[in-house]
């Protein structure tokens, strides 16, 4: 992700939000510039932009468009705390969004009707933005450690650069070793129904030179049996408050499978990705997405016509499967309520 | 799979044998004719014909397609010979391949360069078609008693009346289930790279009636979570003395996902399916199919060029984790090398 030729994930550009259509990878790599609120419910809802951080910086901007130079300070405040609103309802279950969206609020609610909203919103969004880069090193010098004795490490789905501001949540740590010579290798999972694993990870691990091999989501257990893999590595969506993961479909069935090997299953998200009004994992809402992604792609059926299909966007996986997460205030080894609010609730 | 309007998915008629393609269901219901050995071979290559049992059946009318009628006795005998080398080439794991190919060998050895030696061979390979059609009449029976408790099982890949001649292995306690007017449903993982589970399972079901729900194969495990399913069932490429199951990539992980939640897990093979040679699991030869089925579809591509993949075509499933393997001649409850033995090799 350092390479400078690459377009960052999401900018903010001349009263636009400009974003890499991530519905376009590895094919084609275009950017989509939205310059309205619906725009940008439109590009999260599509999953133009994706990943629990990156909502949530692209909400916070999102946010910014519906103040315009030439409203009048009422208009735009009207305008900004409908945004609040409509932008909540793009996506259900990362927080991140909900929580980017609540700090605009604030924001908002502080300066009101004012002459300063619109340049007090953009700086709070910038703010989101940068602190998004400082937790995506602190994620990778922490996993770093965490991980300095593993050389292959499976991922699920996409916890990369492409999910955050750069470098990612679970990626982070593969990029840091990687940067320091220190030899890493992925087995990313492809990641049904939409494939973000084979088309945005392998992708951005590519770009950075980190050896990376795609397999189908059954694959992992193999591997794991053969003995290949020395850890698993996601990031998350959700975290409640005991520590159980809300994270990508296809998570849930890894940390079944890391634990039965013993593999140690580490999940990287930073704060912001907590829910501690949720006490436990069984609490937090499942996107429930359209047929079509399983039962067809680009046109061509791979179900029978009137067959039933589910496709929950995501599972939970209980913090007792859990070895440890990183934050970017640091590591919790077997999670629990206590020893998370001592780290990221500091009384 | 009763209706009489569907072709079955392989008959020998007028010299042909005749095959359902499996490749392009469910889109196209159209058959194959194959008149020489190569294009048999072709065919249980490109998975037009696929599954255990109905592999063995084709090769065995293969073999008969090597004898001509205007053929000399010492020219047909050696081309039947050459067609059970050639066509013990087409696929490495499924033994059945195997087991069909020695029956039609020790036939032709037994005929040798005589004018029978046609005759005798086709005979063989109606025997060994027709032997199948009872193994799936019993394993249906012997299988509706141990899922008699059950309404909601999940299987994977096809191990139904398309991989068989008729009422497959996995599925036919299902649709005895289903006959006898017992409330029963499927919930059939898609089944990465090649989608047999989406394509195959859920149209045979479709067509015989049986509610079935397709999902990608990360999701068995959230809906094991949520108490959603009651068992778990699936067919073999390959049995081992001891028990262990080679069955197609995805097998393992559900067999672990079941152990994890205590859910029954159930594999269902006729005796031809059993390799007594070897001793365990891990000597089983694992087929490694091409990049493309993994890194694209229909010219789209999901893998950025140049990234590698792995595909192995089937994973190994350690007897203990197999809760009952149901066989034409009866069930074997935890099983070990005494018990099927003892089944399946009476001295």
């Amino acid at each position: 992700m350092s390479n400078t030729t690459t377009p960052a994930t999401l900018a903010f550009e001349q009263d636009q939000l400009v974003l890499i259509d991530q519905t376009k990878l590895p094919g084609q790599l275009v950017t989509l510039r939205c310059s309205t609120v619906p725009q940008v419910h439109d590009a999260i809802r599509r999953l133009v932009v994706r990943g629990a951080p990156a909502i949530g910086i692209a909400a916070a901007y999102g946010v910014c468009l519906a103040a315009t130079p030439g409203g009048s300070p009422e208009h735009n405040y009207r305008s900004v705390l409908e945004a609040v609103s409509e932008l909540a309802t793009s996506r259900p279950t990362a927080v991140n969004l909900f929580w980017a969206l609540d700090r605009m609020k604030r924001v908002a609610e502080k300066h009101g009707a004012t002459d300063n909203l619109r340049l007090a919103l953009l700086a709070e969004a910038q703010q989101i933005h940068q602190e998004d880069r400082q937790m995506c090193q602190r994620i990778g010098e922490h996993g770093a450690e965490l991980l300095a004795h593993c050389h292959r490490v499976v991922t699920h789905c996409n916890a990369g650069g492409l999910a955050t501001s750069v470098w990612g949540t679970a990626l982070a740590p593969i990029y840091h070793l990687h940067a320091s010579g220190h030899p890493i290798e992925v087995f990313a999972d492809e990641t049904r129904p939409l494939l973000q694993g084979a088309r945005l990870t392998a992708w951005e691990l590519t770009q950075a030179g980190v050896p990376v091999t795609v397999m189908t989501d059954s694959m992992a257990g193999s591997l794991m049996q053969t003995g290949t893999v020395d850890a698993v590595i996601v990031g998350a969506d959700r975290i409640a408050a005991n520590g159980d993961v809300a994270n990508k479909i296809g998570t849930y069935p890894l940390a079944v499978l890391a634990r039965h090997h013993q593999i140690p299953f580490y999940v990287a998200a930073p704060s912001s990705t907590f829910d501690f009004s949720l006490q436990l994992g069984s609490r937090i809402p499942i996107e429930q997405r359209a047929r079509e992604e399983v039962a067809g792609a680009e046109g061509l059926e791979t179900v029978p016509a009137g067959v039933q299909v589910i496709n929950p966007a995501f599972d939970v996986t209980p913090a007792e499967l859990v070895d440890a997460i990183i934050t970017e205030k640091g590591v919790v080894t077997t999670p629990n309520r206590e020893k998370l609010e001592q780290l990221l609730c500091p009384s």
